[in-house]
């Protein structure tokens, strides 16, 4: 993907809108006046309300309207937590040093930032054409030296490509051979490099005076979830299936931000767990609501052919061929699709793509990505992974906890195995204080041996089990001590670790992806963005003239107590200038206060888009932005209603 | 403080409160299946509820109605920055460290728990009445060996007394010294300690992949505002004062936090900093709304004299006395008094208590504390501090950005001074490469001096100036050089650097604290906490019948699209059980859905403050819920509009 075209025709031009949003103070990066930080943002007035009116809907779309168990839970987590989930050995990245300039490079990066360079040389070389890849572009942060025209053997440039395409599967010493082989060095000043080493992308600490607790800050807000989940399970009366969520901050310590907001070291997330049995096929008791939405989904197959075209499917035709795994994934993600479109996405930039087995997270068992389309490529601003029970299940068996669902079953289950009894009274004198260590070594052999021990019991009356740490290892038990039958067991109660279905949103991702998408589509375009926009309504005075100020103040008086976000701009540039700023800050309504209000309490509203004016009473006028903000009425509706104003012309 | 009473005269008992509030699951100790970590606590749906309902209500309170501008700044932060505000030199508790058992103990609340052991112990002896306080018992982990009965020398009382009024004045060296002055040791096993050494309590970390950025988690959201002051000035038309605001998490590596939900180590700020100019008094231009507001207020000068005596004002005349500082720090000590009554937090329990001289935080300048009483005494909630022009000073220092506020002056300043003129064509032959040190040396010349250099140039034709680093450092220049003259500079732009007003919310406190004064005084009392109760209505069929399902889940869906967050309980318990279950979790109103229901479409409501019940239509009984939660209509007012219900008794 290379432009990207917007609806009406306008290439989409990244400088003009950053600089826009930067200007607006809807983001800046943090500690300017102090040089900077790559990687950290702050949210200026119109970002915050934008993130605030975001995470209000998620809010009411999934926690309200699905009745799920919000928690809040610590960012800072003691480094057992992580190291038993897994992170603390395999959430990094690979890394290179320059050990003359000590710049540091992200290896995956650093080789497909070189071979593309030779690639695009070869090409020009022989006389090709270059397309430019604008999201590969976006990432470098130094253009490297101009790229020579080189010829490459038609084999090095085969061996190149097939490099690339699998860029994302290799680990550090495989880059290592990589970068050797290939005699890849630092772009800029050409200097060799040392091995890549693994580079930890959690942020240290250390939790309390002595420096025996190290910790880190969350890489996602799912575990303090998973930890949780006994006490929800309770919380929810045991009663299966149910979802927790959180909503708050993330970190990841990237080796070399760059592509502003879509890739930062501290990021909003929202998070869903939801828990569900994952015998009977993982069901959704309201899938029948979504079953005939439509999305567009690019699966594994397709992108294992070498292709990106998308297939647009009912979810409920992906689930009958098997495309999407099961109702309960299928369910998030048409619901994923309804929330983004809600926030004002486009919906012909937005794709479900499922993730390449090879590149999903150490925990998933399957992923699909909702990606928006961006000047930056297809960016990855939801996952809905299924995580199988693996978190539950590392947590249960480092602490012991019953993180388990508990059921009475139907009918009860019978089962036959092989049972041991130990005489306790002959246990005790025999193996002294080393008797519990034993007793509980027997308890814990596997069906397998205990059968094939019964059998030996019988047939040479006496035993060895490896019991560690008792005499040499091994302890001789003989009939008298132990007992080996097939017995069947009757169980009344189903005990199951859950599994997961997780739709992880980054809300930065959405907000600057969405910000793209209703930018550069408003002219001619339906009404997008209303539903986010930071400021509702502009109260515009005529002029400074005083006789206006009650009545502009009386407005926004009202409308604050209505919940309505309003500013009053009685600056004294044009009334168009005026409207201009404020439709880059994307308010989508205005209201004009000019000298026939103050003689009969009427107003004119504006609408941005469509630039139409109508007029009526204070009260009418109220009553119809609060229906417009809340969504009870479009603009039509309210222009087939009150009566349209031509009288000014303000832009 | 001993015991705290409430309204309706049950003494607290917070073992009770705080047992409800984890079994409930309004909040959970981090980790507790890893054996948890003090000082971190998560909070479950309930409290999550809560939270966000606090959070709502400020950002109407204060952001929306005050439109300030929000930010949403980074909680990394680099240390050059933290550096520059103080926070690596002064943000720091001294502690103490047994050698033997690894024990690490905050200084000053050793000293305070060993010489109040000894006082009590000479109490005893003396056969004096003990008073326990409940605070203090409160903050000890472990309990010390029991209080042994010895009588001390009247003087050493007083010494003892003395030091332990001044507790919170000493640094590391006093410590050291009280500590072997008075041989204060291990309570618990009696052996010697190291001498205190400064603890600093942000937790520290390493932002990106080479150790060369250090940095620390946030200690309060003050700074990344501060940072933006000069973007921010802009974004508001350089229109003074303003207000910026930010709702964010900040840490406190508490070197041993106790004390549940009031001493964590990551907890929710809502901070406002209020940018004023330092002249003309510090006016507010809606005071004139405030003045009338009463607020107990218990100054600086009474604390002196040794008593906790709170005095009744108008905030009016407490300005008026100079008991308040000024408009501003008053406006907003009423605007927060408003907002926790709105909150549900007692009256008769919220004090506004003034910072000692040496208590106020190294930035401050005057401070008010908004406190609450709760059975661990009065807990400083919201603190309201002048933190003059200190920061922005020292950054601006730092960087050298204009963290300044410039506006024309109405009438031009005329300033007499001392100017200097340096012949520049002369002077770079002259000095050769210093030239410009030379320069900038001079120009750099107080007053004072160029007024006694212009009458040594006079009348020796010559003078000597220090200049670092040039020749022997004293450079000399003659009349060819240099002209000294008095003369009047005429300036139209007036630069200041505004003072900031800062309110400093700790949203778990402020959370805690209403919980407390909310559980204690339901029966009788006003309804309160409805305003931030985490569920608003409880939907309750008489059964679990087949035929009560689709009511239920009607209202259910009609509520949450109306914004009222509600729950179904159709478990097998009694009705009065499940009314008392909710009741526990603060649900306000429930809706009965019983046979009648079924055939009519008509509902019971009840009143949980009231036990009282309604009953009309579906409709009906829906709008009057919205305007209850809405707080348009109270329960009065619904009872006096709707038939009362009485044929059915369930509590």
């Amino acid at each position: 993907m290379a432009t990207v075209n917007t609806k009406t025709g306008q290439v989409v031009d990244r400088t003009v809108l950053e600089s826009m949003l930067r200007r607006r103070l809807f983001y800046t990066p943090s500690f300017e006046i102090y040089g900077g930080v790559s990687g950290l943002y702050d949210y200026g007035p119109p970002g915050c309300a934008l993130i605030n009116n975001i995470v209000d809907l998620w809010r009411k779309h999934f926690v309200l309207e699905e009745d799920m168990l919000e928690v809040d839970c610590t960012m800072l987590t003691p480094h057992e937590i992580l190291k038993t989930s897994g992170h603390v050995e395999k959430f990094a990245d690979w890394m290179c040093k320059d050990p003359k300039t000590g710049e540091i490079f992200r290896a995956d990066h650093l080789v497909e930032e070189v071979l593309e360079a030779r690639l695009k040389g070869d090409k020009e070389a022989r006389g090709q054409k270059v397309v430019v890849d604008e999201e590969k572009e976006a990432k470098k942060k130094k253009k490297a030296k101009e790229t020579k025209a080189v010829r490459l053997d038609d084999a090095v440039v085969k061996e190149y490509e097939e490099t690339l395409a699998q860029i994302d599967n290799y680990d550090g010493p495989e880059l290592e051979q990589i970068i050797t082989k290939y005699d890849i060095r630092n772009p800029t000043t050409d200097g060799n490099l040392l091995p890549p080493v693994a580079f930890n992308l959690m942020f240290q600490t250390s939790i309390g005076p002595s420096s025996n607790m190290p910790g880190y800050l969350r890489p996602e807000t799912a575990q303090g979830q998973f930890l949780n989940f006994q006490k929800l399970l309770d919380f929810n009366q045991q009663s299966m299936p149910f979802a927790s969520a959180s909503i708050g901050k993330s970190f990841r310590n990237e080796i070399s931000p760059r592509a502003g907001l879509l890739r930062v070291r501290e990021f909003l997330m929202a998070e869903i767990e939801h828990y569900v049995d994952p015998e009977g096929g993982k069901k959704h008791s309201r899938f029948e609501e979504m079953k005939d939405i439509e999305l567009s989904l690019l699966s594994r197959d397709v992108q294992l052919s070498g292709s990106t075209q998308t297939t647009k499917m009912t979810i409920g035709k992906a689930i009958e061929s098997g495309l999407v795994d099961n109702e309960t994934l299928g369910y998030f993600l048409a619901r994923i699709q309804l929330f983004l479109l809600k926030l004002g996405v486009d919906p012909a930039k937005l794709r479900f793509r499922q993730h390449m087995a090879n590149e999903m997270a150490h925990y998933a068992a399957d992923c699909w990505d909702a990606e928006l389309q961006t000047s930056y490529g297809w960016i990855e601003c939801v996952g809905c992974a299924d995580r199988s029970a693996y978190d539950l299940t590392v947590h249960k068996n480092k602490t012991g906890a019953p993180l388990v669902v508990r059921e009475p079953r139907a009918e009860p289950l019978k089962i036959e195995e092989w049972q041991v009894d130990l005489d306790k009274k002959k246990f005790g004198p025999r193996f002294k204080k080393d008797g519990k260590t034993v007793a509980a070594a027997v308890e814990a052999l596997s069906q397998e041996l205990r059968e094939k021990l019964a059998l030996d019991l019988e047939q040479q009356g006496k035993i060895e089990v490896d019991v560690e740490g008792v005499s040499s290892g091994k302890v001789e038990l003989d009939k008298e001590l132990i007992k080996i039958e097939k017995r069947t067991r009757v169980e009344n109660v189903r005990e199951y670790t859950p599994n997961v279905i997780e739709p992880s949103f980054g809300i930065g991702r959405i907000l600057y992806s969405t910000l793209e998408h209703v930018y550069w589509s408003r002219e001619g375009d339906e009404a997008r963005g209303v539903t986010i926009a930071p400021t509702k309504v502009l109260i515009v005075p005529l002029s400074n003239h005083a006789s206006f100020r009650p009545l502009s103040h009386r407005l926004m008086m009202k409308m604050r107590r209505m919940g309505i976000s309003n500013r009053v701009d009685d600056s004294s540039a044009s009334i168009g200038k005026r409207y201009a700023r404020n439709d880059e800050l994307g308010t989508p309504f205005g209201i004009t206060v000019d000298f026939q209000s103050v003689k009969d309490n009427t107003f004119t509203l504006r609408d941005r888009d469509s630039t139409k004016q109508v007029r009526a009473s204070e009260d009418e006028i109220l009553q119809a932005l609060k229906s417009l903000v809340e969504g009870d009425e479009t603009w039509e509706d309210i222009r087939k209603r009150l009566p349209e104003f031509t009288g000014q012309e303000v832009d």
